[in-house]
């Protein structure tokens, strides 16, 4: 069976194997924290086994509405924000292609509720306008601001669409088991609904309905995704696969070593999204406590005309993790020219990704050569089943590196500050002395 | 005039007044060598004061090559990379809807040379095919890797579909005024050229050609983006604006201070490519000499749910510069919902920007009050006018920032290192010797 590889030999110009080697016995401890439970944010553990745990059923469920979706509409819209979002955009992204286009048969796939952008909203509702669309609400309380403005304004436009009996076979809602305001509508309006388990949270939840149900209604193969997870599971708790221990040991050595930004770079455009859901699970996880290594991202080649000057030759406190894609799924070879003027005939015949290739070497070499510690996560393409080991593996890896770095990488109480100050602005319901202590400091 | 304001008070926990203002000595004395041209870099000095003097004459030649392609262009693909990529691509997306959509009667416009993405770029040939597409090719030699391989490829579909020398009638190329390979080709094809000048880099070029080509194309006024430049231009140089000034001096106090993470950020999905420029312009700027503020950007509140958590608990050593759009373009109120089970009805009537603007306000006071510095770039909208004051402000601050840092602000010779290491990899003539020494270290 193939797997992702993790190389790290260009780490150890800054790093030992055996400054490495040190943090094997903690990590060890921190994999066993994960299986049975005895960390810290015990009860957000849920995904550590969850693609074994999958049924069939279920994703049999998720296929069956997805279709639905599929037949009835040209449009669909994921409702969510965070975890609820990322992962799904990130997954359609990597297996889509970068014009935007779906795969023949699918609905154009659309996102609201993740920003509060007034004109994006109108430009989405004008994009929808007599469209045949659907709606995926996802939210485990309903009441979470961003996706609850979307999904009012969205259903209310739906509606008048197309009647309130008919959009509610177009909307279906991911949320509480039993709880909620999501729950009690869904409930009320007959919506098709899917669980969001209490025991995982949203930064781990791409391979569970959250993320599952819009990537089947994208065309993609979500048994072959939850299986490369399921490889990846297997392979990481069993110890015949150190991938995800290795990773998690090496970044938190270089962070000890003083590195404290990662860059995750990618060679492939498809991978922009993937990049943005990484730094959503390593930033929340670790950054706590006046700690963490502090997530970045480029997608190169392009951003070596952006950003490449300062990682060739800036302040020495990063690293690259680099997801390296062996095959790509199209060849485009250079064609010759008679006259040669651009120089690249030394090229003619090679395919693009030849070339794509040698300047993910170079830039390697280069980097390294500047003291910029390099790991390479390589996959062999970006199909279902590598992305599912991918998801995996950086999950795995997260809960590892968060137990090494001595925090509970399964909270979030920072993301609560915004919002607290944000309703008591908005003088909410039951937030009056906040919003007189707000005021005052105004 | 209405123009784009900065306020620092939300610093001032970190560094004080009188921390920023022992810095003017050297701001005055960076922004007189921008002026007359002593300091470092001094031959790449063209943007100082380029919108005043670019001629009705070139804006005009601008729009008319610009309508010749509105005209006979369902499509068109801006070539380029670095600086001649992320200038045009900004400007657009700010001024765009983010469904992709470009203003009634505008072509669709592309970007390609921007990557080596073989199933980008096969992708993009897929979506091109049968259809009638232009080329903008801009490169000042011709011969740089990436654009060069995609003109190659389009250029020669191009000629398949429409033949040569209608073809050439819908490539225009913007190049060195004399010499290189693009030159040399579009005075051979009978292409329309327009001039990359020796003395402006490739990141202060959005106001050349460059950019407002593309953005003239997509059906954007550039004089009145070139006007707003020209607002900022003169009050800059004639001290009666000092926000550029205030902003250079306050991110350096910061540095100084040991903030070496720059988070740009905004509350608007449309400026996420604005960020992007940014980095460019400020990365490639400042980072040298193994210094320099590393410069990262979020797209809120989007991000709030992503790095939020880093940004208001992680390690202490960031500061924010948000960038907050007064007014947006359209309207948009919450509903009222007679069942009101998310909660949401205290905010019905209400626009969604006035949520954005509570969620942006709770967001300073939660993230100053957790240790991180805010600076707060005010612009009244997403204009081309505003647009063009913001672009000239951050480039003139920036240059301003580079001497406080003691840096060349106006060269990148860390850029080279991969192109070269990627040359001698793929064995290019010239580079025999180079090739012999990287082959022996793999």
């Amino acid at each position: 069976m193939e797997k992702i590889q993790v190389d790290i030999k260009d780490v150890l110009q800054t790093v030992s194997k055996a400054d490495i080697e040190a943090l094997r016995p903690e990590a060890d401890e921190a994999l066993a924290k994960l299986t049975d439970g005895t960390g810290l944010g015990a009860d957000f553990l849920g995904w550590v086994k969850l693609p074994t745990e999958t049924s069939e059923a279920l994703l049999n469920d998720l296929i069956a509405a997805a279709n639905n979706l599929r037949e009835h509409c040209d449009a669909v819209v994921c409702i969510g924000i965070g975890g609820s979002y990322l992962g799904a955009k990130a997954v359609i992204a990597a297996l889509g292609n970068q014009l935007g286009t779906t795969p023949a048969g699918s609905p154009e796939i659309l996102f609201a509720g993740q920003n509060i952008g007034e004109d994006y909203l109108y430009d989405l509702m004008e994009h929808l306008r007599g469209r045949r669309f659907g709606i995926i609400v996802i939210s485990k309380s309903g009441t979470t601001t961003e996706p609850a403005i979307a999904f009012r304004l969205l259903k209310s436009m739906l509606e008048q669409q197309v009647g309130r009996e008919e959009a509610a076979k177009l909307i279906v809602a991911i949320t509480d088991a039993h709880k909620g305001a999501l729950r009690s509508l869904a409930t009320t309006e007959g919506y098709k609904t899917f669980v969001i388990e209490d025991n995982v949270g949203g930064r781990f939840s791409v391979l569970t309905p959250v993320g599952l149900l819009p990537i089947a209604v994208a065309g993609y193969d979500i048994k072959a995704l939850v299986a490369g997870a399921r490889e990846m599971e297997q392979a990481t708790l069993t110890g015949a696969d150190n991938s995800a221990m290795t990773y998690a040991m090496t970044r938190n050595a270089l962070y000890r070593a003083g590195k404290k930004i990662e860059i995750l770079v990618n060679y492939n455009p498809n991978l922009h999204f993937f990049n943005e859901w990484w730094k959503q699970l390593y930033g929340e996880s670790e950054g706590k406590d006046h700690k963490g290594i502090f997530p970045a991202a480029v997608d190169n080649s392009t951003d070596l005309h952006s950003m490449g000057q300062w990682i060739q030759d800036g302040e020495r406190i990063i690293f690259e993790s680099v997801i390296s894609v062996r095959d790509q799924r199209h060849e485009v070879r250079i064609p010759t020219d008679s006259d040669n003027l651009d120089g690249l005939n030394y090229l003619a015949g090679k395919r693009v990704d030849e070339v794509n290739k040698m300047a993910e070497l170079g830039t390697r070499i280069a980097h390294v050569d500047g003291g910029v510690p390099n790991m390479r996560i390589v996959m062999p393409r970006l199909s279902e089943q590598f992305l599912g080991q991918l998801i995996y593996f950086f999950e795995a890896a997260c809960g590892i590196s968060g137990y090494l770095l001595g925090v509970n990488p399964f909270n979030q109480p920072g993301v609560e500050a915004y919002k607290s100050n944000m309703f008591a602005l908005l003088e909410k319901p039951g937030y009056e002395e906040a919003t007189k202590a707000i005021k005052s400091r105004l």
